[in-house]
């Protein structure tokens, strides 16, 4: 049996436990149908999480608690009524403030942004609206996603990171005050905080769930996703936003089926070792050790570089994954930043952000081209080791949250997130990606990262999910 | 040499003549360097046929004419100190109304949009200025790009349609009010009312230049592209975009040489006899015949379906081409048409654009995928061709302008332009597409269409350039 831990007001604030199962939407929905929940019960139980750690975690740059009671009460008089829109009707979501909310601000932590109020839903909200997901806020972000570290503390412990550019969508999950939230990720912005915050998060294959409406940073690399209490919330999130509002530049959705993958036990899968092992404390290693073994007693074969010659050559290319990934990135993310900085003024984007955008400025067109090369590169080198194995397997952060302070609520204080080379790799490649809270460090959680080929991401669901059930038992 | 015709406000509208030379840019400045001439005496020239002409044209939804002085001024400061930006230094340029540009309106057309001035520079548009061009003003479209037709008029007869979605902008060139205007095209936007103008439209391949900061309806056919004078300024525009807001979605840019391309003959050029040349008007097909036979005296083999089976199966295949693109076209619009709609209700979108976004309503993502693979299949077809001939060739439009009266500037008026069926193939497919100003047909511009495979836009102009030789001598 997994093990079910209920964190809410009345919990004391404890180390993380491996393997913690946060309540999901999946095991509420059968109480509606049981007749011992509803939406709106299911609702308050998280806002009562939320009067209690919010003032701390502090996950929120906007909640609309009313409007969410409205529609939590129209999804509880649907299930009586039998006539629930899908599956995920009822479920309380946040979403990212780089996302569009109808009459919610989306100021992205951004003087440039400041009292900005969004008049459309961006396309994944309206879907899930229309799915009956109940929007209960915004979650915050660093200034303009890149810059200057959100307010945002780690729910497990209040002197550490909820992570990157999603730490707000993270914390809120991590915390219990919902089941899921939106996140997105063009270089690690979305499994680094699922790591963080100990709960699942799924970055879908580049294309398969649409992103109009979001604030682009690097359209070749942006992704949207669900991080989420559980794989099958994660799951329903994101089939639901694909079968309504569908992929984008020409991809046509997710592939699978509307109900989560089953589980299915990998043969093999290719252990990708990143730059960023070398620095990997203690701790952290032996935890990934944990986890090998308990794989490999389970009857999976983890490869290695020095048994597979392609897989060899795939990591000595992504020895350059963080400067090919931050080059692709910011000659991309030129626009809008250099126009908000020209429309704007300095006065008006942190120092951070100009820090961070100053590099795609100095590089040329051939600068770009060359890193696209150099990614196209990396991608035929994963595709031909991807097709001998069930999945990659690699760590979803560089070690648990690290201590950062009071730094982070400091003007041009920078995020001290660890290493970005095993982040770096799945955004450039654009295979689903999965973190799973399988592993704790130091009493934090600590997350196990699963990747595919692109367009696999039924597949290595099913994967994770028989993955996830090896230590959720 | 080529007829050069120079049309201002005291020449008399005529009809139009076959291999017209509109002033272009490329000879103004020729006289910068000189000292016979100046940026702004050339905006001059153009604001007196603007006094003249926009009256009837109604090409322009705004102009900003002091703004354009002040920028004409700095440019020409600049070349008498010899510092030009770039080979654009002092151009005036007009914008559709689809892409942003700082300070100046951004309307649509639209109820919705009734006030709205954009704060930012669309990344195409922050390009032109950066290489010193002069932005003029916002060019007219439909609204919503879709729906209700603008109040241009063809400037060759004001009874008859400038064409689709950049009527403004074609009409604006057309009128010789500005040497380019920046369109853009998801089922024949550019292409269509370049012919309609007598002008040259250019659709580079889709990806090649930055389309951020405009207005998407289908992102993965929105292109823009210049619509001008001569097929040098219409490449020069392109590269100077592509040099500086570089491409999209992972796209390196546009590939060649600063310099536009050198003519060079083609050997062979694939005759595509799409499902409009059924009901081609006499006069039309007459014109075609034309250019046909003078290809050919000039060494040219045009390859049709009847000796080429690969190409037939093309055609075949493109029967569904118009049923194709607009199932694609109106899936993807339904964000943000859909949202819009949601947010200001029926009373601020007009009939012909709520008429028209029904259709992507009642398609399932299954309908979506089927659509997207009848796409890849006559791309596959098309690529199979693309490697034994120079390039494709067929008819800009199926006619010249039509006349529709005044019923354009009434509400819901629909635009009577003809069959899309020699539009929607390049569209869909991707690759760089030309219209050249050849023709005639009672006494109105008529465009010969060439087009490439996706990424040969170097090559496409080469081979146009010499194609634009043989009836401009």
């Amino acid at each position: 049996m997994p093990r079910i831990i209920t964190r809410n007001a009345a919990a004391p604030q404890g180390g993380y436990v491996p393997g913690l199962r946060l309540p999901d939407f999946e095991g509420a929905r059968a109480g509606f149908a049981a007749g011992t929940d509803t939406p709106r019960a299911l609702l308050e139980r998280g806002l009562a999480i939320i009067a209690a750690r919010e003032g701390e975690v502090r996950a929120f740059a906007h909640l609309d608690i009313e409007g969410a009671r409205v529609a939590a009460d129209a999804a509880t008089a649907r299930h009586a009524a039998g006539r629930a829109l899908s599956p995920l009707d009822g479920c309380p979501i946040a979403i990212k403030d780089t996302l569009a909310v109808r009459g919610m601000p989306g100021e992205m932590n951004s003087a440039i942004f400041q009292g900005h109020v969004d008049t459309l839903d961006a396309a994944c909200v309206g879907a899930l609206r229309a799915a009956g997901a109940v929007i209960l806020g915004k979650t915050q972000v660093p200034e303009l996603t890149i810059g200057r570290a959100p307010p945002t503390r780690n729910p497990f412990d209040a002197t550490r990171t909820a992570g990157a550019s999603s730490s707000g969508s993270g914390a809120a999950v991590g915390a219990g005050m919902v089941p899921v939230a939106i996140g997105n990720q063009t270089g690690g912005s979305l499994i680094r905080p699922s790591s963080f915050n100990g709960i699942y998060g799924f970055k879908p294959s580049w294309g398969a769930l649409n992103v109009a409406g979001m604030h682009a940073v690097a359209p070749s690399q942006d992704h949207i996703g669900p991080m989420a209490a559980s794989l099958a919330d994660a799951w329903r999130v994101a089939w639901e936003i694909s079968a309504r509002a569908g992929g984008h530049n020409g991809h046509p959705g997710l592939t699978g089926t509307a109900a989560p993958p089953a589980a299915l036990r990998p043969l093999r899968l290719a252990f990708l070792r990143t730059r960023g092992w070398a620095e990997l404390d203690a701790a952290t290693e032996e935890a990934f050790l944990g986890v090998r073994h308990a794989l490999e007693a389970a009857g999976v074969t983890l490869v290695e570089a020095s048994q597979d010659g392609a897989l060899a050559e795939a990591e000595r290319l992504l020895l350059e994954a963080d400067r090919i990934s931050n080059d692709i990135i910011m000659y991309e993310a030129r626009w809008p930043y250099g126009a908000w900085l020209a429309a704007h003024g300095e006065a008006k984007m942190g120092e951070a952000v100009r820090a961070r955008i100053a590099h795609g400025f100095t590089m040329t067109p051939a600068d770009y081209r060359r890193a696209l090369a150099e990614r196209d590169a990396i991608r035929r080198a994963i595709a031909a080791i991807g097709a001998r194995v069930d999945g990659f397997v690699t760590l979803a952060s560089s070690g648990p949250a690290p201590q950062d302070g009071a730094a982070s609520d400091q003007a041009g204080a920078h995020l001290k997130t660890g290493s970005r080379s095993f982040l770096s790799p799945w955004s450039m490649i654009g295979g689903p990606s999965l973190s799973l809270p399988v592993m704790a460090v130091d009493g934090m959680p600590l997350g196990l990262q699963l990747m595919g080929l692109p367009d696999t991401d039924a597949g290595l669901f099913a994967v994770a999910t028989w993955v996830d059930g090896v230590f959720g038992e």
